[in-house]
């Protein structure tokens, strides 16, 4: 075994250029195992596993830097800087994350998790080296998917601008999460099916020989010039045109020819773009063959590639909210179904195969998506914009200024708000209530379970004053019936759902079960506490906390979602605003600071946010006794 | 005069082609006088008024729709109209918005103020009218800045993908608000370089020519190819690779070519690209000679275009902080400033004069120039991201995720914080407050005046824990001394600025000095209020807050931001989470709506944060006796 001796980068480069190829299926070998167990991004990284051993054979990191874009392709960059040994713990609670890390290892120089942040974080890089001078490479990696994305295309253009020295790999796997989409990407599609240079210097001697005398007509000439050596030309032009040197594409599994164009790269002065070609899942079947399937995956038998399921449960939310979707679409032509690059994650498959004309997959581009949608409802459409609650913070300025700001009726679907498990702090979806409530015209839902959500669902799309959110988990649902027909929740009204006197828990959403089981746990120490799901943080339930204020009860909010100006945060707002000083609010929810991998169990538990803290907490808080867990 | 027979798109239609030109030049000439009284932006509108009117003569809006990317270049649209009667109110409080407002007229079937959303937005309104079956045009018109703002570069690889009839002006003037900057603005000085096409075919005839036989080696072919034709080529490749069919470029001034090349465009189907070349303050001197310092103008001679100067007064906050930053930085080499277009209203220029390698102008591109100022503290820089409190929002998700969760330090230089005045709505500086403050690991700081900023400046410069933020309003200060020296201010602490043992006045930052107003007209109805200058809405001064919830007076938090988990919230939640129930806490702030233009007293007085409205508040809710005012 080759992998046993590395241990570091400098171990790597003692090994003979030979041995590489034999040193990638070990790798190979080595991902597919350790996640058969784990779990993790498996196809991402067995596209890249020949091209990080390049880079760490031919560059010098810590000193240079290398930056993953998106980063769940870094598990390769993982083994080979010393972390081998700790992929038995991959994204579980304090065990190895999923993404760079810059408290693991000084060669994780910069973290990431949302894509398209690497461009600019290594001009930034690059420009502090020029103004210390200092002397290092800066080499961002970065997925064709993630080249969509528009801070990305921002940093092309300042990057070409200043021709600071810096790398940039094109990782051209031709897919994002959902396969890619986009005009860029039918560019890029041009350019890798002109790989053979042979055939490119062929075609272009036969054009040469036509080229025709002077006297043409100007258009004509103009027009066969265009059609036929535009490719050509064009090749590269694209980052050319922005500053680049462009090389490429080379086949990013073929080590020897890598290590040329790296070292052809590292020669060019300023910024340099090498366009690499790799295949998601590369050398494991049921990965090549499904590389959307097996983007992130759960454990699986390594023979058949089958994914272990686990036993029955209830549908997941997402899952719950695609199919609504498509029931509520089958009766309404106004509704759009809009995804940045997440097709298969918010479940929109089904609904993409029914009415593909009215769904639109932008690809990575969450501002576009967001004030698209605000086109479309201008004009009378029901956009509902199906988004992770952290790629919503993209999204902002485009929610504030487009959206709430015309007020118009675009439907925002938050998938992943609250915990996120495993793939921890960057994804955690617990900023939108505090963001999403601070806007006017907004209205932000939670179902306490997925019977819940597809009403409010149903509520979104009949509500017309205005934007409205409805935020949901990414987990199991509760296990309900789902009721047969829809029906319309009324606009900021709460429900009761357990009667008690002593205590009021008043839960937003994913956090009312729990509360209710901290209740039937209190209930046990004799303290008797009512349960009321909340259903809205905007607009609140005015009438019921006035209710509440005058019987003086303690009132516990809890929320999955960061207490800084959450939920609970609008409570005290309003009892504020109203004068009423008497009441006892306690606040519980995600407090502030960035809670990182495991999963949503581990995160609840640590936060507090389990039905037996819940009940402790309210205990030990109003009752002064303890609650046995 | 023609221009008073025009009081809709009918009127304009009915007028001879040979018209048009008298009819530009009189609604030039009514722009500058009219603007000359009110203020405005002046050299945009003076760009586009032949392209407006040709756009109004050949199409049919409102039918068709026509959306102005970030909007200050409406008036002419306004003018044809219906609204030109209007003009004496434009920018003034319930008077003409300076941007597109659909309140207004049905012609605005589309509101800007923030660049770079107009392609979003014409993309959804033709996803609506195809899947509707309805047939009208839809046209944005969208500057080169603009066009360098990631979320365009996402709209048009959308668009380029979906192939929806759909027309581009872009309106080509070399400048954003600063000079235009970026390698995709070069490429668009090399088209424009080559605007006269019989010099071009002259040159590919020459290049023709001079084609050599086969057998020439392959390389260098492709070089002499590459450049002699490469421009030919590269006209709109850029934009051809992206799906878009490209006219152009033409004569912004010239109505007839434009009303030949809008008619060409027309016929196109698909989406069509229309390159246009106008001039900023094109027909009025001293706008064309300075079209940064006549961008956004106050009243002004029309005959010199001398501005008016406003009697005296204390320098303005932009002004000091950006004489603060250049102070510093001669000290300290770790200091780069980054603007995203706003080296002028940032009030750069001297350090861009004095610094020119470490001041980044990285063009309309706030998600980068987050992300940028992010790799730059990876590497021990002091990155100083100025930046108005409005397009931050473009750069929070890159705040939240490469800024805070990295817990780097960036110094958030937090410009327009507050109320905007004129600009209105889109460009409130009102959310900041609650966005920064729910991130974990982040400062946020207000001064009370102008000396407070620079002294808070030098603090964030030394503060080396994190990212931090100083906001600050654009208006003019207090006229308070400045200190030669600067001091630490130390983080989170507050300060009292009145005592007083009736009530508290807790002020954040711009209503420090309002409170401290308030607090003299109180004292006339004998009630002695004390006035704390927080200084911080995070960290909060924890200390000051459990001393005064012992004195059990009541507290009234005042800031200049919404209060939808702004600074009062946070005051709410620390008391809440110290479980301190009896104290009387009143949030003043801006209520749950989005403020329209007007001044900065207007606005303040609109929602109650005048000193005599502050006065009036406390003294009914706390003392049941009115304030004369």
């Amino acid at each position: 075994m080759l992998l046993e001796q590395i241990n570091s980068p400098e171990d790597l480069k003692k090994l003979p250029i030979e041995d590489l190829p034999k040193l990638a299926e070990e790798i190979r070998t080595f991902l597919i195992e350790s996640l058969s167990v784990t779990g993790g991004h498996l196809a991402s990284n067995l596209g890249v596993v020949e091209l990080t051993i390049a880079l760490h054979y031919l560059f010098d990191s810590p000193r240079d830097k290398m930056l993953w874009d998106v980063g769940h392709q870094a598990y390769v960059h993982k083994i080979l800087t010393g972390r081998r040994h700790l992929f038995s713990t991959l994204r579980q609670y304090q065990g190895l994350c999923g993404f760079p890390k810059r408290s693991e290892s000084p060669h994780d120089c910069w973290e990431t998790g949302h894509s398209s942040t690497s461009l600019s974080g290594a001009m930034g890089m690059a420009a502090a080296r020029d103004l210390k001078g200092e002397d290092y490479k800066v080499i961002a990696i970065i997925g064709d998917g993630a080249l969509t994305g528009g801070m990305a295309l921002e940093a092309l253009n300042h990057i070409g601008e200043e021709k600071k020295d810096l790398m940039v790999i094109l990782n051209d796997n031709e897919m994002s999460i959902s396969p890619n989409v986009g005009a860029l990407h039918q560019y890029l599609g041009r350019l890798r099916t002109h790989r053979h240079y042979h055939k490119m210097k062929e075609e272009v001697e036969q054009f040469l020989k036509k080229i025709p005398a002077v006297g043409e007509p100007f258009a004509k000439t103009l027009e066969r010039v265009k059609d036929s050596i535009k490719f050509l030309l064009v090749s590269g032009i694209f980052f050319e045109t922005l500053g680049f040197t462009y090389l490429g594409p080379f086949d990013g599994h073929n080590i020897e020819e890598l290590l040329k164009s790296l070292r052809q790269a590292e020669r060019i002065k300023g910024p340099v773009l090498v366009h690499v070609v790799t295949k998601k899942g590369q050398g494991y079947k049921p990965a090549e063959d499904d590389s959307v399937g097996y983007h992130g995956v759960g454990t699986y038998k390594i023979e058949s590639g089958a994914f272990k399921k686990k036993a029955g449960g209830a549908p997941a939310y997402p899952a719950v909210f695609g199919q609504t979707l498509v029931k509520l679409a089958e009766k309404d032509p106004r509704i759009v179904a809009i995804t940045p690059a997440m097709i298969t994650g918010s479940k929109l498959e089904k609904f993409q195969e029914k009415f593909p004309d009215r769904c639109f997959d932008v690809g990575i581009a969450e501002q576009h998506a967001t004030t698209f949608a605000a086109g479309l409802a201008t004009q009378g459409m029901k956009p509902v914009l199906a988004i992770y609650s952290t790629f919503l913070q993209r999204g902002y300025d485009q929610l504030v200024h487009d959206v709430c700001r015309q007020n118009l009726n675009v439907v925002f679907a938050v998938d992943r708000a609250g915990f996120v498990g495993e793939d921890g702090e960057t994804h955690q979806g617990v900023f939108d209530i505090g963001f999403m409530r601070a806007q006017p015209n907004m209205v932000v839902m939670m179902p306490k379970d997925e019977n819940e959500l597809q009403h409010m669902l149903y509520t979104a799309i009949q509500y017309d004053d205005g934007p409205i959110a409805v935020r949901y988990s990414k987990s199991a649902g509760i296990g309900v019936e789902m009721d047969a027909d829809f029906k319309l929740i009324p606009i900021g009204k709460s429900e009761v759902v357990r009667q008690g006197k002593d205590i009021v828990l008043l839960a937003f959403g994913s956090m009312v079960y729990p509360a209710l089981k901290a209740a039937e746990k209190l209930a046990q120490q004799n303290i008797d506490a009512r349960v009321i799901n909340a259903r809205f943080a905007k607009p609140l339930d005015e009438e019921m906390l006035l209710a509440l204020s005058k019987e003086k009860l303690p009132i516990v909010t809890i929320e999955e979602g960061s207490m800084m100006g959450g939920f609970g945060s609008a409570v005290l707002e309003f009892f504020a605003g109203k004068g009423i000083t008497d009441l006892r609010v306690k606040l519980l929810g995600v407090p502030d600071y960035f809670v990182e991998h495991g999963s949503i169990e581990d995160q609840r538990r640590e936060v507090g946010l389990t039905p037996e803290q819940i009940a402790n907490t309210v205990a030990t808080t109003f009752f002064r006794q303890e609650v046995e867990v």
